[in-house]
């Protein structure tokens, strides 16, 4: 046995105690007449004392003991004469009889603490030191909880845990599959599955009607900031449902976690609105209802006065910051700044100050009187004191715009709260999605994804204008899920698919075990994926979801701890019956 | 709302009730005036009655109703004048008063019960409806119940589940990885992993000293019976721990399964024997002990008689089979039979009958006296009215042939009870496996495996004496999970790595990453990962794992019900700058 106790266990009334720790050493400090180690694991950190008057070959023995060294320790418990308050351990100390030095440690290349001096890069490289930092393990422990009370939530509601194959078939349609040569049939592969999507479909034809797994999955991406070419869901579906049920069923596993994980208790239903609502109020489909900072469309009020830029913009939009109507030039001239970079690509702002003592001034004064300004306020539904934001042009570039600048006005305001959790149903997201390069629709979602019944008779006049029955949970403008109810009528499907351009022969090579399946007693049946890494770095307030995964890619995909991927030998090729091209 | 109640819910006590119903149609009976349809889903079957002379329309409407149609059904329950006593729902009936087809059926390519029609080809292909059986849907909730409860016990003592990446790099070492070509380093390729095994020591690196997860494996193997190329294993890894810390951690998890899935308590602790004493006593590294019937070595007694067999033989070893001393002369061929076929090639049986009169009869009667035969009699303790079975030869094939016989026997003999569970420890397996082909001895278990301490000094000197501080867990013969202690120390995994002849280079372009972490204070640390699929196949009393697996792959490797591996794009492999090799 090498411990009797973990060193975050031991208090005040554990004094006297005979004990065993054993952990790595946090930090020593010699006083010279007294040595001191912090003792760490993952449960907490105990101080160790080592006393020269009263047993000098041990202490000297202390003394050579480096930072995150492995060592064994006897000794007594007593009452610390400074206590740390900042601890749970603090009370007490462990007058030290024995230390062993299981293992030694060289000097890590960065400190093991949450403020460290290592980069990104060198962090990746040692990602188990970097894993000893109390933030990062604090995340893979909030991991661990959150998938423990997902499981609880699904299983105490009926739900199945059921897995599904990861070696499966390479579709086309969607993202780039990564893919798996057969050695036993040369020349063909496997494919990772990018979801679980068509085998939670064929479980609910086989009649599990409640069905969820926590799965990773593959996504051969070009480089995107914090993507991982694997990442894991919380993948879920559901037979005999309609939409209300599900958004019911899996808002209740918002709730749950929200409590257990978090301690937040959400009372109310959560909101739901459409994505055109969504699109022409926030500009965005996961908008961030922290705050309000609606977006009003202008237009109609903003033109025919002269004015060309907004006479020939299809859209004016404004937005509405409270409270800052006293904005510098130097403020409002880093907020164009801001809309004007290329990824965002606004042309200007246009500004009205309804000013505390009730006067207005704008940056069109030119163009508009004072009435006519008083109108747009009015419009806005500003209060004196507001600094009004108007963005014209094009509609969607316009709205996305307003979108990105709401985000930052909130940011800027403090409006962005961390601890504040603002959860939302996006609804009847579009069904299409027209691609402009290869001039064809795409599945918005995926294929199977369901028209709402009544917009059917669209599908093959203005597929532009199809709904789904689709929708998405947003959580602080991060979208946390999103799923639909899908089609389990073999015509409607094949209408879909005739729609995307697949013809009969593509279709049933790609789908046909589905399209089979559903020939032999498909349940209507719907469901949801959840990012939840996504989910857990929401959570754990971290930006990045690279800090919720134990040993993630770096954003090249590549693992540089073990350093991969990287050449294989010959004759796995030659097994493979592959043969790499030459550039 | 699709139902107020499910197929196995409505009992008597709801009589009077006005419900909603749905799910697939398992048989109709049309009697005329009546018709009958059992309605089946997950949770039971229900049947719902159709009255030619109260609703004729809607009788006429039930009849044309098929075999696996799904429909919504609303209702009365009303007792049942003929009650079946078979189902817990069979007290109610249905009176149908409305009744929707939500989704027609054609026929089923087999019966949908478990006693079907279908080969397993077919089934396979028609998976989704073959899991709709009760027997395959009950091994898909047992595999469920069977997972949460892995996790609760985890859960309840402190181990965290850790994903670790699939995406991981290729090692010689071992069976053949699946790899998996990059497509932003062409050129390079990840692999699946055959084990998370370095990344769990990683984790013990990196402080997170309980770890568990139930995480998919690949092995890119040659076609065995009842091998998957994906496989799921339950896998943990502990710091700070001896092995026998280990064994009564895992012990725990065994009985907490035992209790909670098949409600069996295992009061005691489980047996330990070493791998030197199986191998002796059972001729098998995973004895079947749910009987006794242990081999027991003759060599020395039979020897110098004049009977060549014998006097030639390395080995000769007996077992005792009670009661069996009435064998015919048919009965005892059969048995030489089997071990004579190729896959276990002895030579022959030697029989002694111990006649319930206390009188011998042996087949090597000519060559023993009476007194020489009551002397093996008694060597092997045998009771009156037992069948003595010997097989002389190689010690090693001898063993493993008593060893199959002793199986075959104990079959023939019903002593291999399906509900009864027999639980064993097999500990300190040898660390090395000799390889005749290659003529290098291999890691039996993995390059990580510690020997015991009291060994090491024969790692460079008698490599095949060391032993390993490594342990299987077998119940009823099977295999369920196995482990060691890990080396934690850079100078023996350095040791290790030479006697399995690596160069420093190879050991350090491989496992790198492992060297290096254990220069940063590494913990002593071990593990063991159980075989989920055959656990769960255990419990089922089922013997191909397939039977416990929703989507498995046939014996070669194919799912033929998407049709995978199959051909990709060119486009494909033209960004992953792979070609296929002409054959």
């Amino acid at each position: 046995m090498y411990r009797t106790h973990t060193c975050g266990e031991l208090r005040l009334s554990d004094a006297g105690k005979d004990v065993i720790l054993a952990g790595w050493v946090q930090r020593t400090r010699d006083l010279g007449g007294m040595t001191f180690i912090d003792l760490r694991d993952r449960y907490g950190i105990t101080q160790l004392v080592f006393d020269m008057n009263t047993n000098a070959e041990l202490c000297e023995k202390a003394r050579k003991i480096g930072r995150e060294f492995v060592v064994q320790v006897k000794g007594k418990v007593r009452e610390r004469s400074s206590k740390n308050l900042k601890i749970p351990t603090g009370d007490i100390e462990i007058i030290a009889e024995e230390i062993d030095v299981l293992s030694s440690s060289e000097l890590p290349p960065f400190t093991i603490e949450n403020e460290t001096d290592g980069g990104e890069e060198l962090r990746m490289k040692f990602r188990y030191l970097d894993l000893r930092r109390p933030c990062l393990r604090e995340n893979i422990i909030l991991r661990h909880r959150m998938a423990q009370e997902v499981r609880r939530y699904f299983d105490s509601h009926g739900f199945l845990e059921i897995e599904t194959p990861m070696l499966i078939k390479s579709t086309p349609e969607g993202a780039r599959d990564f893919i798996v040569p057969s050695r036993l049939h040369p020349g063909t592969f496997y494919a990772l599955p990018q979801s679980p999507q068509t085998f939670k479909q064929l479980l609910m034809v086989a009649g599990f009607d409640k069905y969820f797994q926590i799965v990773r999955c593959f996504r051969d991406e070009d480089l995107r900031a914090d993507r991982q070419p694997e990442f894991t869901q919380i993948d879920c579906e559901m037979a005999f449902v309609e939409q209300d049920d599900i958004l019911k069923t899996f808002e209740g596993l918002a709730k749950h976690l929200f409590r257990e994980i978090k301690g937040i208790v959400l009372e109310d239903d959560f909101p739901r609105i459409t994505w055109d609502e969504a699109m022409s109020l926030y500009g965005t489909d996961k908008p961030d209802i922290r705050f309000d900072m609606k977006i009003t469309e202008i237009t109609m009020l903003v033109k025919g006065k002269g004015f060309t830029v907004f006479d020939n913009a299809g859209y004016a939009g404004a937005i509405v910051a409270e409270g800052c109507s006293e904005y510098s030039r130097k403020q409002i001239d880093e907020l164009v700044e801001f809309v004007r970079r290329p990824q965002i690509g606004a042309s200007g702002i246009f500004t009205v100050k309804y000013n505390t003592d009730g006067t207005i001034k704008s940056s069109v004064d030119k163009y508009y009187s004072t009435e006519e300004l008083a109108k747009w306020v009015r419009a806005v539904n500003a209060m004196p004191g507001s600094l009004i934001l108007i963005i014209a042009g094009e509609r969607e570039k316009s709205l996305s715009a307003l979108s990105e600048l709401r985000l930052k006005l909130a940011g800027d305001m403090g409006l962005r709260k961390a601890e504040t959790f603002s959860p939302l149903w996006v609804v009847d997201f579009p069904l299409f999605e027209w691609d402009d390069e290869t001039q064809r629709f795409y599945a918005r979602h995926h294929p199977f994804t369901s028209p709402k019944p009544e917009d059917i008779d669209l599908m093959e006049t203005d597929p532009a204008k199809v709904r789904a029955n689709a929708y998405d949970l947003v959580i602080n403008g991060i979208e946390i899920g999103g799923g639909s109810i899908r089609i389990h009528d073999s015509s409607v499907q094949k209408l879909m698919f005739k729609v995307l351009g697949f013809t009969e022969e593509e279709a049933s090579s790609q789908f046909g075990f589905l399209i089979n399946a559903f020939r032999y007693g498909a349940p209507p049946h719907g469901g949801i994926a959840f990012g939840f890494d996504r989910w857990v770095a929401l959570f754990a307030g971290e930006d990045s979801i690279r800090e919720v995964i134990a040993f993630p890619k770096n954003n090249a995909g590549r693992d540089i701890m073990i350093d991969t991927p990287s050449p294989v030998s010959k004759t796995q090729l030659s097994e493979l019956m592959i043969d790499i091209r030459k550039p």
